[in-house]
């Protein structure tokens, strides 16, 4: 498996966020009679978060939350500042999606581990894109969802370590062993499995995807997997290059932005980043302008965390790391595929500069023109 | 739409389990200023009498049972009897899916209504095989799930009257409109979408699944979809003979069964039907040996209700419509599709006689050997 867990250890959810949900919601309720207090961090998807505040708000849960510094990062150090022996979960995600800054989770699970609490983390982010280990991370639970590693959406899971009690959200028919009512969706299950075993190929070096870029078009890699080749026969070559080549294209891009770009600012950790992703802040433009007008150019770019709702404000997690509303204006993350080739950003650094100086001169002429008319 | 409703009013969740909870759930919680008393039928999927009885002890929500009568009819009368201005909301099935019995739900939901409470009905079990009107019914909310009818796993609905309130059971990056977080299944929303097309004109005879028996084997149907005949150039022949036909071919089993079988039951309403479902009772036989033994005949019949987990115990339903253990043993349903043929039947009718026959022997002759043992 992607995660190194046993299949007995995965239940699947529909979504990221019913994993995220349930994860919160089901280890605490399983556990009350440790207590309630719930320790999460200052980054987390609204999943985690808005769940934890509805908590505190109607079911008496305290709930503590880590800062994050400038670059994204949660201190161990934290954890030990909150952590109780009423302590039932600590929440705390593996990579931030939106500013790519992968956390200490093995080192907080330890912690969390000393003091008898439950640890889970939110993969969504991370998986497909670094390699995963549950064993290796000591966690209890963690969230996965299809989509992000190139499955279909409607399929996500919960992976729940063995002898793990947790209370499940949907009741119902009792399927899963009781764990997950509800009718399984199955054909975007399937498709999770599938779309897991080539990931974890990709990772490891042993499979098709790990062609050489002129080859991984998305079309090209869609085929492969439709004729059949893939499995035992495929060819084994050995290249653990995938994650290095992927977080050199995202340094290609970033140097040749930070070149041909003026006031530009790039976030986040760059010695614990995720391979796949550049979170950039265009001083004096907003992110919605830069996001329609990159997308009329051809450039796909996010607002946040691929899976969040399409609300314009300025980042939480932004905020959470101390930018200000100036400094946290003008972001947009670049998020790279396993197909991303080297062609593809090359393309981008010719198109990227002249969106931003179209949009800085359209913005520089409206000012001039509302200090005319005053 | 299949059951009437505006596009708004139709929120998409990933089963009917998760609608269901959220129905319970999501309107309680919205409405607590009014009061915290819950009433649903004793024959509800375990989707809503669980969680029913999960907000019973844990949140001190007071819950009252309505009560159904042999032929699994709830009476309006016994919601009279119970319900107050702290009633909150009633959920009754539109029909229940394992004994085939159609609840008065317009006449309940008016009851409701008179007292100031919301209305739910489970119509996961009807949907498909029933003409479904939300404003004739006047249901304040009702659930779907798409499987039911002929689309994929995966995608379900709960459909929200306008200006109803209700609190989110899934919470996150704020998807449809912030009632549902979640990424959207979509492959299985646009395949339930379709689905529920088809079944709209199925039931209402404008569309090409009403052709005649031998053209709608389901291979038939699914290549009438892709080939992209479905819309407007469909032949649109007027054949309102959709639920009688299936009412008849049910009829047909039935009476067929009746002169070949001897100490068989037939449950649930004769007045107030499912057109599809046919429940039976085979005296002295147990229902997991029945289900195996036409199985293996190449028939497939149920326990309970489809979605229903694969337990092997004595139907809740069955009871709560009054039969005792030995009165609910043997107990299995007939469910037909909308490709049910004449030949079909005929061939059942060939079929399930000597399965019973034969596993009627087998008993006896167990019964016979353990005698001799002793």
């Amino acid at each position: 498996m992607l995660i190194g867990a046993k299949p007995a250890e995965i239940i699947f959810t529909s979504c990221g966020t019913e994993a995220n949900n349930w994860a919160i919601r089901g280890l605490l309720a399983a556990h009350k009679r440790k207590g309630s207090h719930l320790v999460i961090s200052a980054i987390e998807h609204p999943s985690i978060g808005l769940v934890a505040r509805r908590l505190e708000l109607e079911a008496g849960v305290r709930v503590s939350i880590l800062p994050a510094d400038r670059e994204g990062l949660i201190a161990p150090a934290s954890l030990r500042d909150v952590i109780t022996p009423e302590t039932v979960l600590v929440s705390v995600m593996l990579a931030n999606g939106e500013v790519g800054t992968i956390e200490p989770v093995a080192e907080l699970a330890a912690i969390a581990h000393e003091h008898g609490a439950l640890f889970h983390t939110d993969a969504v982010a991370a998986a497909g894109y670094l390699p995963l280990d549950v064993k290796a991370l000591k966690v209890d639970a963690l969230s996965l969802a299809a989509n992000t590693f190139g499955g279909p959406a409607g399929a996500a899971a919960l992976y729940l370590r063995e002898g793990v009690r947790i209370l499940p959200l949907l009741e119902g028919g009792g399927q899963e062993t009781g764990a997950r009512s509800g009718t399984e969706a199955l054909p975007a299950i399937v498709g999770m499995g599938t779309a897991a075993e080539l990931a974890r190929q990709r990772i490891q070096g042993t499979g098709p995807a790990a062609a050489p870029p002129h080859l991984s078009s998305p079309r090209r890699t869609i085929g492969v997997v439709g004729s059949g080749q893939v499995g035992a026969s495929a060819p084994r070559h050995p290249s653990p290059n995938f994650i290095e080549r992927l977080a050199q294209l995202r340094d290609q891009l970033c140097d040749g932005l930070k070149q041909r770009i003026e006031r530009i600012r790039f976030n986040g950790s760059w010695t614990s980043r995720l391979p796949h992703n550049l979170h950039v802040c265009f001083d004096g433009l907003e992110s919605e302008a830069l996001i329609l007008g990159l997308d009329q150019a051809g450039i796909a770019a996010g607002l946040g965390s691929a899976c969040n709702s399409k609300a314009m404000r300025p980042s939480a997690v932004l905020k959470a790391m101390g930018l200000n509303d100036e400094q946290a204006k003008g972001a947009v993350v670049f998020t790279l595929g396993w197909q991303t080739t080297e062609a593809e950003i090359s393309q981008a650094l010719e198109i990227i500069p002249g969106v931003i100086a179209r949009l800085r001169r359209v913005i520089a002429l409206t000012a001039r023109e509302s200090n005319d008319v005053r």
